[in-house]
This record gives structure tokens, sequence and C-alpha cells, in this order.
């Protein structure tokens, strides 16, 4: 395994952006190069200095060990088959057919929310398995790369999905760069991630959106009511101000999994309405007590 | 006005026992005694140090010139018109006529999150002017002696209520109180706070509850779905450890407002629901960015 590595980060938003700073300031990376579309997320990314450089897409392979694909997930699925493509091609005739099978050691990963499309994106490609599937799970609410931040995964989870697919020695690169962000790694099938990610960090967002959506149309009537709003709405409302270009393709890839939550969901919801409308103190204290067993889960 | 007053709180949880705190630290307090049915708070609270001594409900009003009620609004209700009864008679042919009027200058408070119920249980009672009804919005999911912290309520908003129906030097001593607990006070008709608390903060509570229990309804089958839960569940997930004791009065005794807020955030989830099960991605971005307008008003 290599002491240090170049890596691109395509996508410099809060999640791309935060792991190019802690790769080379924690010595994982040697270089961080970053391919950005937009052209002031790239300016800006140059300039706060979380990549060394930045690149063209056409050219993100040339160079690097890893490309991290921090894109929305809709543009990650056309990204990597395009990519492993490219990989396939990169060595021919250029060195030892092995080395060229593995695409020159190089190893490509996606960071994004939802998993079962990229995999079946790169199903049965011949490179496939230069590719390993992770989903980092950490964030904020906030977007761009003035969003992104050092020490951001310490801590936290990372879901690394159907890895009997990925080569070995990708998959230890994979390992080796999470350990450095201070992430626990866990192995899962992508389906059965996408369906506890719905449970976990999707409908949350929902709820949130939800909420917001309630309480900015009241305003409308009522320019004063945010005087009022206290640290819970707060907290429950923060996903709110979550990125449209990140979240409409999750819903959207996620679709089946989200709507069963959504109408459990709503059917807790109906429970609460009714017991209220009822005037049914003993329901609704059941109700809370059975929603207060979260305390036994999250701190 | 006084430059020190004896304080009695009745309900020595997160809000009293917080309260307490501050209140003597800050020299607002010279002494402050407390009132606690459950011995196991009562005793906390005392080794704590919240209260200088832990006296019966009783003699609440014997040495006191504030009293703040800090119990579930459904014991407030029940507690207020007898406190201004013994108000009324505790200075009968003990002193000039108006002072006595007046209930020799004591004051009394509440500070629960409903307050259409307690004005309405003061209504017309001769010692109305002694009761000024508060809601200062702050807390934490937390309940009980040992969730109490001192600077609970710096910075954050204070509702008076109806504060017409009370005597001059009640209000004033109130509004000190308030100033040395570093609250902004905002007064309104108590009608319309209840519409405002049923949006800011009630309807979190609900929409909690209820991703508590659909998340943990998941759970029983999948022992492994909270190794997942990363920080945006947590921030959206936190109220649902928020007290039955409290939460059941108020989501009974707010019901119409609250039911009000309800149907709309389920009509807005409805909304989300058949955008994303069309697989309509422009009407999903709609949503979103309608809702990202909390951005200007949550910082």
């Amino acid at each position: 395994m290599k002491h240090q590595y170049t890596v691109t980060v395509i996508g410099l938003g809060l999640i791309g952006g935060s792991m190019a700073v802690d790769l080379r300031r924690r010595g994982f990376a040697s270089r961080v190069m970053g391919v950005e579309a937009d052209p002031v997320n790239a300016a800006a990314a140059r300039q706060i200095g979380l990549v060394d450089q930045v690149i063209p897409y056409d050219k993100c392979l040339d160079d690097s060990d890893v490309v991290i694909l921090a894109v929305p997930v809709g543009e990650a699925v056309r990204m990597l088959p395009e990519l492993l493509d490219r990989i396939g091609k990169c060595g021919k005739g250029e060195g030892p057919e092995e080395y060229c099978r593995n695409g020159y050691g190089k190893t490509i990963i996606d960071v994004c929310s939802t998993k079962s499309a990229l995999v079946k994106a790169a199903e049965g490609h011949p490179m496939r398995g230069r590719y390993v599937s992770t989903h980092p799970m950490a964030g904020t609410e906030y977007s761009g790369p003035w969003a992104a931040m050092s020490g951001m995964f310490d801590g936290k989870a990372c879901v690394i999905c159907d890895s009997g697919e990925s080569d070995r020695d990708a998959l230890e690169t994979v390992e080796k760069l999470y350990d450095v962000l201070n992430m626990r790694t866990i192995r899962m099938e992508a389906a059965n991630h996408d369906m506890h990610a719905a449970y976990v960090s999707h409908i949350s967002h929902v709820t949130s959106f939800a909420l917001a959506l309630t309480v900015l149309k009241q305003e409308r009537s009522d320019r004063h009511i945010f005087d009022l709003a206290s640290g819970g709405f707060s907290s429950t409302v923060r996903l709110a101000k979550s990125n449209a270009d990140m979240w409409v393709p999750i819903l959207s890839q996620n679709r089946n999994n989200i709507l069963d939550v959504i109408d459990t969901y709503m059917d807790e919801m109906k429970a609460f309405r009714d017991a209220i409308a009822a005037g049914d103190e003993a329901g609704i204290r059941e109700l809370i007590g059975e929603a207060n067993r979260i305390r036994r889960i999250i701190k």
C-alpha cells in the first residue's frame, strides 16, 4: 500500500471540500486536486485553500491515485461509468497486462447518500473492481466550499456498500482513507443501506422541509411569528436549509424507501392528531411515552 | 420598587430550577424557596443548591414577594385561583385597606407554554391584578432539577400576556425579573400567544414525537438501524425526549390551534409525498426551494 496518494475530488462542496482539507492536512494525500463545474465555487475553493489546484474534469484521472466523486447523486450516476471506461483505457498497451487490468491501481469512490443506483451504474463493468461505494454519514445543513471544515467526519460512521465487488487493494486504500478521517466503517449491501438511510436521514429532511413550509405559510399573514422561535424549533427545522441540488436526486432515487417511511410517519402523525382531537389525554401520554424511548438511543 | 425580593418557585424542574439559580445568583432574590411535590426532586434540588429551602405548598405565600408557578399547565390552572384566594385573605384586618387590596404587594407569575386557560382561570378574580401571565421561551428537551442550568434564558424572548389585567407594580416586578434573566419581553394577548406557540414550538414537538415513533417501529425489526443515525437525525428528533407530564396538558389545552397546524403540516407532507411518488423532480425542487426561505429567519 502506498504511503501517500494523489487525490482528485470532483465537486468541491461541503463533503468534497471537507474531505480534501483533512486528507491533505493529515498526510493521506501528498497533493489534492479539485474538479468544480461552478466557476465561483472553483475560485472560492482555491482561495480558501481546500485544494492545491483546480483541474478540468477530463484530466481528473491523469495524475490521481484516488478520485472522489462528491457531486449530487444524479451527476455521480452519470459520471461513474465514464470514469470506469477511462480507467479501462488509460493503461492500454503501456504496461504489463495485470497492472493494466487494475487501471494502474487507481481507485474511484463516491460519497453519495443513496447507493443502489450507483452500484447498478457500475454493475458488470470490466473495471468495477476499482470502484468503492461509500457513504460517510456526516454533514451540516450548509453547502458550498465555504461550508467545508476540518474535523467534520471525526467519530462518525461511514457505510461501505457491496464491498465484495471491489478489488482488495482498492478497498484497503478506502479503509485507510476513512481511518485518516477518523470514521468507523460499516459494510452493508446497497439496498439495505438505502432503506436505513431513508429512516435515519432522508425522512428527517422531508419532515423539516414540511415544517418550514407550514410555518412560512403562517408567517405570510403574521410577520412577527418568528420573534418567538425558540431553540427547539430551530433544531427541528434546521435541515430545511438543505440544498435542493443535493436533495432532489436523493429523494427521487430513493423513492420507494422514502415513500414507505413517509407513510408510516403520516400514520403516527394521524395517531397524535386523533388523540388530541378526541381530548384523549391517556392516549397522548402513551404516544409520548413510547416516543421517549428514543432517549436510550440518541444522546 | 424593592431592591431585592424573596422568591418561591413552585415546581423545581428545568424551568423553575433554572430561574431559581439565576434569580439568586444575579441578586434579584435575597432568598429562594422551593415547593416540590416529588420527594426525590425536592431532595435533589436542595442538594444541587437550586434553592435555599424547600417549603410546603401551603406556606408558599407566607414569606414571599414573588411566587413563580413552574408546574405543568394543568396543575397551574388548578393552583392559580387557590393562590389568588389566599393572597386576598392574607392581609385581612392586618393593615391599611389599600395595602391589603394589593395582597401586600405579592406577585404571582406562571411560566407555562399555553396561556389562555390560565388567564381564564384568573378572570374576574378580585386579586387578578397580582397575577402576571408569562412564557419565557427557553428550555431543553431534558427535565427535572438536574436539567436546570444557569444562563438558560439569556438572550431569549419572554411573552407577557394580557398585561393590562395586571397591577402596574406587579408588572414592574416581573419586567425587572426577566431583565435580570436577560430576556427581551414581548406583550401579546393570550389567545394570540397560543396560536403563535402552536406554530413555533408545539408542532415541532409533535413532529419529533412522530419521527421517533416511526424510526423506533422500524428498529424493532432491525436492531442496527441507529448505527447510522447522524447529526441531522439527532437534531430533528431531539424534542421527542420531552416529558409527557409537561406536554400532555399543553397539547390538550392548546388543542384547536395545534390541530390547525397539524392539518397544514399534513398537507405539506402530502405535497412532498405526491411529488416524490410522481417522480416530479421539478415539483420537489420547488417545494425545497420554498422551504429554504427559512434560511433568512433561522440562524
